[in-house]
């Protein structure tokens, strides 16, 4: 739907500077903005992107100097105006047409809420229950003994193995599996006998989980994804793994058994989190990076092993210095050698030039 | 099938050299080839590989001396005779059995070619058109609206959701997702919110797409993978990603959202490609690469961050040489010392072997 | 169920030290090990373990001194008497309910064994065989000529393509891919023309295979999974590889074409492997590693390309000295150049602190 800016402004009661004819067709961050999107600032730290934005309209506080040749919505509450906003633009979906297909394959005794959809050819097994409003849709397989909760969203070839517990308004999409068994086994005279695995997943309120994830049950009690947690495609999240709340997990990061995530974290594409570790809240893994140790709260780190993404630089900034350094080391002793001859010293044997040759070969 | 070189010769129009009674079950490249297997050599730069190859036959241009011992067609297109021998060889396959079966699940306004074959426990819903010769295999899921062209060929629990245009000759192996939403957030009050995902996908001809890949579908507009282009397993593919004509894009490669990869450009196994960059044409990113910045074309890159390749393997090969260049620095520092001792210098505390302790003990 | 540790004792036949009514609940690992879980010792080299283990009971050789405080059963043979105690304590689950559901597809010529689970929605095609005591979930792809053995456990959305022979007592989780085509393609003229992939995959006995796993078939005869060895969540496995006896493959690894991984070798996370290369027997990738070259058995290596875990390590501590020892050698050529003015030398311009701005700068 589009609307004016002047429309919007009278919905969350602003006050507009600039043209209230200007035409909202979406929201966005200040970056990502094109023409027709509006924004919000909630923080003098993103004044920059403020003024560079290419958004038509921006939500500023009121302590902010509105800048000019902008259109602007000064607000107390830039972010609640903003979430108001978002919603006049994109109401919630209406809620998918209620009913239970006659080709979906569903146990007796499974309670579906008349609210609910199930479409033709999904699964539902014994005692599991559908809260109102969510739509299970073809090929999507609910075990036996799981508790979705209501107005969620479960995809086309979903696996949601027997005894989940799904909270509300959590979006599953394709191919995503929960509740797989955790990759467990001793070892016996050179066999690894399968450990049982015999917990459960619990996936909290507000979490969104990507195409073709692995979420595995735990050995006992409960893999855990707190709520509003988002994860990306191709994440593989081992058994008893916890995620705090409101986690950005991003695509193709692997989390090991047993490690816990704080809240407010991310984990950057590619990375990995060792076994049994812990991650502080509002930490920040970086991309490719592998997390060996545990970290505190608000570390950010890189490489593998992973250490502080500053050192981490420094190090790798160094590393390319690193055949040149070798060089000025061989000039160096060479002036070493010069001195030495003038004060009459024995001169050992060179050393730098048969590690610079071996560097050369590799 | 197989042939004798004579009946292959006879078919793409060449002079043999050799025995024309040699089988040939198969084609090959020179370096795979075995006993039974026809190849080409379309360049000088792979005349080793043609010295050594076991292949039972190689086409050759008229200009490469045919090498002695071997099995040779000359031909003054090498490549185009190639193809002509292939097609002899593996002739395409039979197209599908044309049909639908009772036992799919078929939206009344879908528009299915008659020429089209969809297999029992199939899913296509409402104002979807498959075309001529187009395979839709058991529990495939094909979203309202899309647009399947001919000749594909959709394997098992490929998802592929509203909206998406599907070429013509493309191949999409079981368990790959099409058009799940973006990950997209924007974070209000440490909550992150949805941002809607109302893009499609859209894939040209020829693509094949392998097992257990991820495609998001763009947050506006479109992901594009272009003609050509051949896609691995478990590869993620973020939303509005451009990928050209022609490129590889191998095994659980990941690429950011919005980067844009340029023609017969190759991004090898576990390598990540950050958003929003652009790779240039004919580029390489090797093997768990980290590419963060963008390339321009004939790039090869290595590494995280990724640098040129020859840069990053010569500062690697220094970096082995490192542990040891630590020892031949304290030595050269020794040496200082006793300069300075017989200069009369004052003689500062060695700095050196405190660096070599703490590299030790880790 | 629960067992009192009396009972145990009694059926594996040890002799008992501490308190006879202790309850087990469960098995598990030294490490991992909590109230009510019973463990067992058979190497001198965990003897720490032993010492600081939570569980409540374990079984102990008869040449190693029981520790006090701790109940123990003393056996001559643990791993044998761990095994019995397992079993008793986790029998093997009832086999599943035999029949064959009216609800599935089943091609007539299609073998199941009566004592088979096959259920509403799996898909079994023709001429394929499926043994005693498996099952098969809804959901699951059987193709064409595949050969499934006895008590295996097909999950649901598992793909299985046609020609796979599948051995006994294997377990095979949601969204598997075994069985598609390899990524093979012959470049003629800037176009990647697809080679026939017509080999197979086959799995032997007392394989696991995780969630979301891609294995291709051959591009010629058989991609090969020996028995015992386990694999991890979205692993992938191409064309051609053969994978050695009771290994461990861990999540989101990748095994590239051709290569081969000897017994007992375990390939952590997020590892890959080049193709074409031999793993010797009992040899361990590590984490995030990238292995290049062929490596001899009970080989350790890590990082990218990977080398012995103990250089790698070396380097990689050696590595974040490196900025410090720049400003060293600063210092040392600082030192030199005094020495050099009172021997009346010529003094070049100096370099270090070249090297060590530009590195400051990144």
């Amino acid at each position: 739907m589009k609307f004016t800016l002047a429309q919007i402004n009278r919905h969350i009661g602003g006050r507009l500077i600039g043209n209230p004819e200007t035409e909202i067709v979406t929201v966005s961050g200040l970056r990502e903005a094109r023409p027709g999107h509006l924004c919000f600032l909630a923080n003098r730290r993103y004044l920059k992107d403020l003024k560079d934005t290419a958004a038509s309209a921006i939500i500023i506080p009121s302590d902010i100097e509105p800048p000019s040749g902008k259109n602007i919505i000064v607000h107390p509450n830039p972010s609640l105006a903003f979430t108001e906003a978002f919603t006049l633009i994109h109401p919630p979906q209406a809620p998918v047409t209620p009913g239970i297909s006659a080709a979906a394959e569903i146990a007796p005794d499974a309670i579906i809420s008349k609210d609910a959809s199930v479409l033709p050819m999904a699964f539902i097994d014994r005692a599991t229950t559908i809260g109102s409003g969510t739509a299970i849709h073809p090929f999507a397989y609910i075990g036996a003994n799981c508790r979705i909760g209501e107005n969620c969203l479960i995809y086309p070839h979903v696996t949601i193995r027997e005894g989940s517990i799904i909270g509300n308004n959590v979006i599953i999409h394709p191919g995503a599996v929960i509740g797989s068994d955790g990759f467990g086994y001793i070892t016996i005279d050179d066999n690894h006998i399968k450990i049982p695995q015999v917990g459960i997943v619990e996936i909290e309120d507000d979490v969104e989980i990507g195409a073709n994830v692995a979420i595995d049950r735990a050995r006992f009690q409960k893999t855990l994804i707190k709520r509003g947690t988002k994860i990306d495609n191709l994440v593989q999240i081992a058994h008893n793994v916890h995620i705090g709340e409101h986690c950005l997990i991003v695509a193709q990061s692997g989390i090991s058994g047993s490690a816990e995530i704080g809240h407010h974290s991310t984990l950057a594409g590619q990375s990995g989190i060792a076994g049994h570790i812990q991650v502080g809240h509002h930490s920040i893994i970086t991309g490719q990076a592998g997390l060996t140790k545990s970290i505190p709260q608000n570390s950010i780190v890189s490489g593998m092993p992973a250490r502080p993404r500053h050192i981490e630089q420094r190090a790798k900034a160094a590393l390319y210095k690193l055949p040149e350094l070798i060089k000025t080391i061989s000039l160096l002793e060479q002036r070493i050698r010069d001195l030495e001859k003038k004060a009459g010293f024995n001169r050992p044997d060179p050393i730098l030039t048969t590690i610079q040759d071996q560097t050369n070969m590799e």
